[in-house]
C-alpha cells in the first residue's frame, strides 16, 4: 500500500492511498477510514507524504561510511532535528542559500512512524512502523564546519526545502532488501543496500521512544552511506527506492527560484 | 500586554490576553480579533503560552559564561532545535529518565516570533518580535558528552517535558532591562542580565531568518548564562523575569510521575 499527500486544484489537500490512477482519501494517514471521493491523480500534485511533527535524522547509521571514515560504529543512534520549514516534497525546487557554500545530496532510507512510541521494546517497534520512504537530507557541509567549538548539525541541515520527502510513503516493505540510489542529473551518484545499517529501523524507534515520544508521522531519516556529493543550482537530483519511487528535487540558485 | 495559553474546564483550549483576573480570548495568537467571552483565570489552567513550530535553543550567547569557559564569541547564532514534544509549561512535571544521567536547569530568555520573517534585516527584526517569555533549557550533561565523536545536543536537550515556557508571553518590553533568575527550592541559583547578551534578540532573529523561514509562535531561547547547575527528583525549579513572571516546573523520578 503507498501512502500520498496531495493539493487539489480549488487548494484542498488530501491524505489517502494510491490505487488504479486515483487517490482514496482517508480521515488521516494510516487510518482506515476513507472520506469523500477518488481523486485523479492527474488532477493532483503532489506534496510530501507527511507533515512529520518531527524529522529526526541519523548520522553514522551505515558500517561501510563507518569503515571508510573511521568512525566507531555509536551504541545509541546519534541524531539531529531538522525544522519544520526544511520539509519539501516531490518535484520540489531547493535554493541553495548563498551563506551555505557546498551542499551535499544524501539519499536516505525515511521510517514513517504509525503509531505513538513510548519506551517501546525493539519487537515492538516494528509495528509501530507505518512505513518507508525516500529521504534527501540535503547538507551544507562548510556550515557544518564553520565553528571548530559548535558542529552546526541543525543549520547545516536546516535550510529552507534541506528535507525532501516523498514521493510516497510505502508499506509492507522488508527494509532489509532495499537499495537507496540518488541520480544526478540521471547519472547514478549513490548506491547502498540498507541492509547495510548499523542499527535497524526497529532499533532505531526503540531507542528514540526511550528519548522522547514519538507520535504518527514522525519521520527517521536511517542515514547515509559512502557516495553523498556536492550539487549545484540546475542539478536534478533523484532518491530511487525501489518499491517507494523517486523523489526528485530541482537545485537552485538564490534568488532565481520559487 | 501578555498572551496567554489555557485549558478549560471542559477541554477547550484558548489563547487570549490576560487582564483583571480573565482571558480574554483571541482568534490567533498576536491577532486583534477577539473570539468568546473572557474566561475567569480561576477556572483556568495555564498550558505553554504557544506551541512553536520551532524551538531554537542558543548556545554561546552570553559573556560572562563566554569569558568564564574559554569560550569565543561566535559570529552567527550557534543553535540547536528541541522537539515538539520536549513542549512543557507552567507547573508542569518533568520527569527526568534514568538514562539522561545529570540534567542542569538553565534560565533562559525566550524570544516569541509574531509575524513570518525570511531574510529580514536586524531593524526590522524588532518589530517581528511579539513578545518573550521565560525558558527552563533543561539539559542532560552525560547524554550531551556521551559520545566523543558526536555532541548530542538534540537528544540531551530533547527529553519529554525538558523545553518549559511561560507563563505568559510579555509584550512591550526593553529585553535590555531585564534580569534572568532561576530560583531552586525557593533559594536563587542564577541571575544574569539580559543586557550580557552577545548577539541581541533582533539580531538573533535577523541571521536566522537567513538560514530558516521563522512563523508566528516560534521560539528562540536566547542562551543561558553562568549557574546552571543540577537539579535532582523533588526539585521545585523557577525561572523567573520581572515583567514576564515566574515560571514554575517540578522535577521528578522516571516512574514516579506523570
Amino acid at each position: 500500500m503507498a501512502w500520498a499527500r496531495a493539493v487539489c486544484t480549488d487548494g484542498r489537500i488530501l491524505t489517502g492511498v494510491l490505487g488504479d490512477g486515483t487517490l482514496h482519501p482517508r480521515t488521516a494517514l494510516g487510518a482506515e477510514d476513507t472520506v469523500g471521493n477518488p481523486e485523479d491523480l492527474s488532477k493532483l500534485t503532489l506534496l510530501p507524504p507527511c507533515v512529520p511533527g518531527k524529522f529526526i535524522g541519523l548520522w553514522n547509521n551505515f558500517h561501510a561510511a563507518a569503515t571508510r571514515n573511521g568512525w566507531t560504529p555509536p551504541d545509541h543512534p546519534l541524531y539531529f532535528l531538522k525544522p519544520d520549514t526544511a520539509l519539501s516534497g516531490p518535484n520540489a525546487t531547493v535554493t541553495i542559500p548563498a551563506a551555505a557554500g557546498r551542499v551535499l545530496f544524501e539519499g536516505e532510507l525515511g521510517i514513517v512512524i504509525g503509531r505513538t512510541c513510548r519506551n517501546m521494546a525493539t519487537e515492538d517497534a516494528k509495528d509501530a512502523i507505518l512505513g518507508y520512504t525516500c529521504v534527501n537530507d540535503l547538507t551544507s557541509i562548510d556550515v557544518l564546519n564553520a565553528d571548530p567549538a559548535f558542529p552546526q548539525w541543525t543549520r547545516a541541515k536546516g535550510f529552507d526545502g534541506f528535507g525532501a520527502l516523498g514521493p510516497v510513503i510505502a508499506t509492507g516493505l522488508a527494509w532489509q532488501d532495499l537499495t537507496v540510489k540518488v541520480l544526478v542529473n540521471g547519472r547514478e551518484r549513490q548506491s547502498y543496500p540498507a541492509s547495510d545499517m548499523i542499527m535497524s529501523p526497529p532499533e532505531i524507534v526503540s531507542a528514540l521512544s526511550r528519548d522522547m515520544t514519538l507520535h504518527p508521522g514522525d519521520v527517521i531519516a536511517c542515514g547515509t552511506s559512502i557516495g553523498a556529493r556536492p550539487v549545484k543550482a540546475g542539478d536534478q537530483v533523484e532518491v530511487v527506492i525501489d518499491g517507494i519511487g523517486t523523489l526528485a528535487v530541482t537545485m537552485a540558485a538564490e534568488g532565481r527560484a520559487d
